[in-house]
């Protein structure tokens, strides 16, 4: 992972901020944006780096080249064919570290917004389904394709089935054909969808408005949002109760809530 | 809560019923239907009297004035912020209070069926999407608004969550704009979208065709509805299995079976 | 469960099968295909054989008659209230005896496509339900209409609720009515809706592309897909990936993701 400055054109991941949104770019576009072990690690440490950075409020995830991301680096994978094992603890390997990357995606503290044109195939539409919200350009496609070449498509349905209605997910990976960016939304992987030239306007838009919110508040809800989906109804309420009653003690909180009762303009967010 | 004849203008809920429909009316517009601790305790009370009153066979939770409901009312909150803890008790159980409420609904033997019009937001939006049906008006509004005054929708996103996509929620949750019916329904938190003027009549209509099915199936149904969404497949089948093996043996089964291979009409229901 | 060539004016079940593709039919047009102790039985056969037949890539549930399947045989079940125990036990023993048939479908190891036209009510929706993938023609009609007949459709809403949105499962679940295939595709318990005349066809062409597929991945994913949707996202990150590190090891993928990095034509798939 690299800030424009440095060496944009040799690392994988380029990082630029502005106005609290930070913008990942997959810079490999000659690979499609292959999840490499190289792509893996910057877009991890990428993660990381913005976990821990207060000034980020919201996330970009956005590709160099005409398509976001063809998912794994299947030569990359094959040249491990000739391990002493046939690669069987390379493969669990790079697919615990992949897992790994998406839970990422979804336990950072910020927003993660996909940024999709061209194609999102297999991990690359695994991506796109692990991140908080997506959207897409006219002409993007989607596909969990590794049915086609014998290897299905077993992690990616992981993310993709919490997103999109079961017969739909079963049908994109049982055929592995690709879907269009206006069917994808309609069956609820994608948020918008908007002509080419207005994409990078929209996904910029969308995190601006994130980032204009509390981040105390985005921060307490976004983690609370997947640990409810985790539970049984009764619990999740209770979970949720509590939560709501410490969010009301934030800062943030009454600030806001002071403001709309005096209907006074929002404050400046503490974050806390 | 209390019925029409007494005291109307005053009590937070009123109560109507008519054919084995109850219409249970949130009556303070002024407040656009604010969950106070006033109004939470008395839908609480109007649900915990159907659920014993075996006349009632669906319940319509309606509005008086323009909009559904505003969720929590903020003023009764803040000022509980001069508490010795800073309100951090009250929260909590005002939280514990609202969930308790909406557990009532899903637990309600009756299905319950939200009649929306004008805005349904923050906790307002949380009782449409706890309702077991829900119709509303074109020009009906939801959100989940918290987020844009610093208190993330924590409790909402519980029921909310459980409806729609969850990029949908997300989008929700995390901007806080208003989304029109027909996107609503779109999403899955709607079952009708219908001209304003014609409101009351779709209700009504889906209210009476419930009353008019057997009230022991409909009771069995919704439990067994919402306790089996939380099993596992296989736990789930054995589940439904005893449940309909019982329904089997009800009088109203066998009596409305019966009609039905003698191609007789339907017999009176005896809710049994 | 028989052969085309055999009983087929007798059997309630008939098997043709072509091009590594078996086609189910449900024989009984004159009873629309009800779910009889030999229907149910006869259907759990022909699974039961299909598991155990690796020249069947896929398999397709189609109807003979206008209708797809009507549910349980309510005439049959009837009978049996004259049994010393008011029938008790035998529905006890049809519901399991169903449900265990609708589990064989999702643990096939080939994936199942239903075909429907006519109408698909109470146990005969379930059955599309509980299918991978389902097609159906412009005029067929889904309802779980147990409810009008004082029998709750229970058993048919663990596979309903599983696989469209909450509200719109209990719509049909308290309401009982009919549903167009086109509302029933938007809400996701369809893949493809077509005109009469093109069902057969439509089917046979999924059929077709998914027995195209390596059966090893296919055999693979399929069972992991269901197994998957029953965990929490990290622990269904640490299976899917042991899955797809052991799919990888597979002969099938090893070839498959060969000719593709080499951009030869797909192998013959070994199966293994």
């Amino acid at each position: 992972m690299s800030h424009e400055a440095d060496t944009a054109a040799v690392a994988p991941v380029v990082r630029t901020d502005a106005d609290g949104v930070a913008v990942l770019t997959l810079n490999e576009p000659a690979s499609i944006n292959a999840l490499s072990e190289a792509m893996l690690a910057a877009i991890s440490d990428g993660l990381d780096e913005i976990a821990q950075d207060p000034s980020v409020k919201a996330v970009i995830l956005r590709s160099a080249g005409k398509h976001f991301c063809a998912g794994h680096n299947l030569k990359e994978m094959s040249a491990r064919r000739s391990d002493p094992d046939g690669g069987r603890q390379y493969f669990q390997d790079l697919f615990a570290t992949c897992s790994a990357m998406m839970l990422r995606v979804v336990r950072l503290p910020q927003p993660v917004i996909a940024e999709v044109k061209g194609i999102a195939t297999a991990a690359g539409c695994q991506l796109v389904a692990s991140c908080d919200l997506a959207v897409a350009s006219e002409e993007a496609r989607f596909a969990t394709s590794g049915v086609n070449i014998g290897l299905f498509c077993s992690t990616p349905m992981v993310a993709l089935s919490r997103n999109v209605p079961r017969k739909m997910a079963m049908e994109m990976l049982l055929l592995g054909e690709f879907l269009s960016a206006d069917r994808a939304a309609e069956m609820g992987l994608l948020n918008r969808v908007v002509p080419r030239d207005a994409l990078e306007e929209t996904s910029l838009e969308i995190a601006r408005a994130i980032a204009a919110k509390s981040p105390a508040a985005i921060r307490i809800g976004k983690r609370a949002f997947y640990d409810q989906a985790e539970m049984l109804l009764e619990e999740a309420y209770a979970f949720a109760g509590r939560i709501m009653a410490e969010n009301m003690m934030a800062r943030d909180a009454e600030a806001g809530i002071g403001a709309f009762t005096r209907k006074a303009p929002m404050p400046e967010w503490t974050g806390e």
